[in-house]
């Protein structure tokens, strides 16, 4: 692993412009259009008011609009802001080879940095690329060891690519690039143990502002160590037991961007628990009364269990119970941002239906399917076996299904304003000023 | 483990103003006395010149003013210049059970706060020695598996001591305690990969101004996990293998403060080589001529050579290397603050010394101890083994040691100045306001 880290940021500071290719540039436009469609669905969240009356008073002069907010702020504050409402509903995208949310932590970087200082279209999309590919290259590099270790990756891995995105709009040089990759290294942080809590959605957020931070104190020449990513005592090291799969982070590294491999969910809750809702839907719309459920056994891959095994008293916790899953999709044969409220989780009926409830980890089933077997007071059985869910790498949501979810889950603004904002996202790369489309999502 | 997060939150939160005992505030005076010579003198430091350059801009109203610094700025980004001067020049005070410098995180976010809010010398103390308490107390209880990892838990088990003292300044109740620490614990971070470099200064400051921002951020009901510290995916599993010694964590916790393990540097620079500078020094003032010398064995316990292993292009990575150690003893007859410069690293007879230097792993020899053969041209050996060197829990400076330190280790501000404060330093616990002292510090 001689000179990773001095490698990587060369090519970072070489990358060119013009070196994003038509497929990557298409995906890019859907992660982002998927991205905004998030960030204005969590604009109204509680979570952003706490976070405001906590530390809104020390915000700098206020130079950056905050996507979905009247409130402007300074930069690495607004990073904070939009990171916290991009992910708070776990709506956001993510790339299932390493459970990684990663746009959420470079966006939300990159639109408040957008907000307060000019940046071109193409300019913005190829510094959103590198810090996404940045952030999958290693993500990919380090799973399963990181993610199993309890790092919320999200957070942990996300810091990188916010990091090499505003340090790329710096146009900072090899040592430069060194030195952000060692403080956003350094400032790695996020543990599972918030999961179904609001600190989950805080990490992208801290993941961003000191992202923000870590290129501005790089550029301004503040030192770090020279081997953040290989080194005896750096990231790969400290957070993934030494894991860091180089030939795997190398794959194509300066000449393609890994965005392939992206999905974007139907649900807004944990992605393992999506084939649950699906299927446990689709029983429902069958015909199958709820009433008439004496048990259910929901057949799951170990990791979806051991994700997923909260009985949840709050709507952020329901996003992580396989046992609210399967509730939802049987008494109400769907899984909106409706199902995922406090109100939601305490309904009776749903309560009761999670009581019912059984998960069994069954080393067979992979991560993306579910055996759902639900039997009736009548002693007759349901038994039903998905594959893949919507959203899934094999079923990807069409474009149509993606503007349709942006539109169904904003709340903030009117919906003629969010159509506008729909319609100038798929057109990112193009723009003259990105500033422009962050204050466009201001509250009318 | 059941419950340790919230047993913990709810004993800090019933902990009373008065329960400081005598030789425990005499000790915490002592830290404090020597927080404020090490802040004061880091203070001009290049480091905090590159913050303020990068980030001064972000910076809230200035309600705060900063220790040694004509700048007023908001109180996190306090917290963070606060923590960077007093650690930059790896001066601060060491706890030898688990290597860990408790004081500059915890003191830099108090000194922050009460820079901008009003609070009492006796109030003060008290959260102080909450925070001190808890930093020792999980480090003690994760030390090694933590520290051996690679985390430089100044910055990683420093935030713990920085949001539970703002959080009691806060008035938090258990529930705002115990999320003030899952706020910390998703945080920590912080890589040994950069000792020797300023990002290593960077971790108390980042650790201070997270935790102020955590307690801030619990107070106003912003949500964690449950099981911050102890649980599967909590600080202990994820960043020390699961090391959580409760039995080492508990003895006395919520009856007394964890301050007899404190010692405070003769040397500016990694403590393990304090013996070297010591005894290289007593050879060079015995008349050992450096141009004498064909060669010199240091042989250190293995994790001596482990940490300080640098050949240092830096002052600061000067601080880190076993054989900048030797070579500044034997050429220059002691270690100070001017050793430890670019120039003195630079200095040919210095790093013509530094070649010769060559350092022996040896399981015998204890963390604090060194045996040092110096072989000169003429093929004469002198031989010298130093079992505990100053500063060591067995030989600890003095009060009037302590003094001497503080007073010259001062450029930021002028001699009657640094006097005066160092008076007051030593009656902390009876001010009325410290934000008066903290202002007393701003260069005249």
């Amino acid at each position: 692993m001689s000179e990773l880290s001095k490698t990587v940021a060369r090519t970072l500071a070489e990358s060119r412009v013009d070196s994003l290719g038509a497929d990557a540039s298409r995906e890019a436009h859907r992660a982002l259009v998927n991205y905004m469609g998030v960030a204005l669905g969590g604009a109204d969240h509680e979570a952003m008011d706490i976070v405001l009356r906590a530390l809104g008073g020390f915000s700098g002069p206020g130079a950056a609009a905050v996507i979905g907010r009247r409130e402007t702020v300074d930069v690495p504050f607004a990073g904070l802001l939009n990171g916290i409402s991009s992910h708070i509903h776990d709506f956001d995208d993510t790339t299932p080879s390493n459970y990684i949310h990663p746009t959420s932590p470079v966006a939300s970087a990159l639109f408040a940095w957008a907000a307060a200082n000019e940046v071109s279209g193409p300019a913005f999309l190829h510094a959103f690329a590198l810090g996404f590919d940045i952030v999958t290259r290693i993500g990919d590099a380090t799973y399963p060891a990181h993610y199993r270790a309890g790092w919320h990756s999200t957070g942990s891995i996300g810091i990188f690519g916010a990091a090499v995105a505003i340090g790329r709009l710096l146009e900072l040089g090899e040592q430069q690039m060194l030195w952000a990759i060692g403080l956003a290294a350094t400032q790695a942080s996020g543990l599972r143990d918030n999961f179904g809590s609001m600190a989950k959605g805080f990490h992208p957020g801290h993941a961003a502002r000191c992202g923000i931070e870590a290129a501005l104190m790089a550029r301004a020449g503040f030192t770090t160590g020279a081997t953040p990513l290989e080194g005896p005592r750096g990231f790969a090291a400290v957070t993934a037991g030494g894991q860091f799969d180089r030939a795997t982070f190398e794959d194509g590294f300066g000449t393609s961007y890994r965005f392939e491999g992206n999905t974007y969910k139907p649900y807004p809750c944990g992605i393992v628990i999506h084939p649950t809702i699906e299927i446990c839907s689709e029983i429902h719309h069958e015909g199958t009364d709820p009433d008439a459920v004496d048990r259910v056994e929901c057949r799951v891959a170990p990791l979806v269990r051991d994700l997923c095994d909260q009985h949840p008293t709050s709507g952020l916790q329901g996003k992580f119970s396989i046992y609210h899953a399967a509730a939802i999709g049987l008494v109400r044969g769907q899984g909106r941002l409706s199902e995922f409220t406090d109100a939601a989780v305490a309904d009776p009926a749903i309560s009761a239906m999670r009581d019912r409830v059984n998960a069994v980890a069954d080393e067979s089933v992979s991560e993306d399917s579910v055996r759902v077997i639900v039997t009736l007071k009548d002693g007759s059985t349901v038994e039903k076996f998905l594959g893949a869910s919507l959203g899934n790498l094999e079923r990807p949501l069409s474009d149509a299904q993606l503007e349709d979810k942006f539109l169904n889950q904003i709340t903030a603004i009117g919906g003629d304003q969010a159509k506008e904002i729909l319609e100038q996202c798929w057109k990112i790369g193009t723009l003259d000023d990105i500033g422009d489309l962050v204050r466009s999502t201001v509250p009318r």
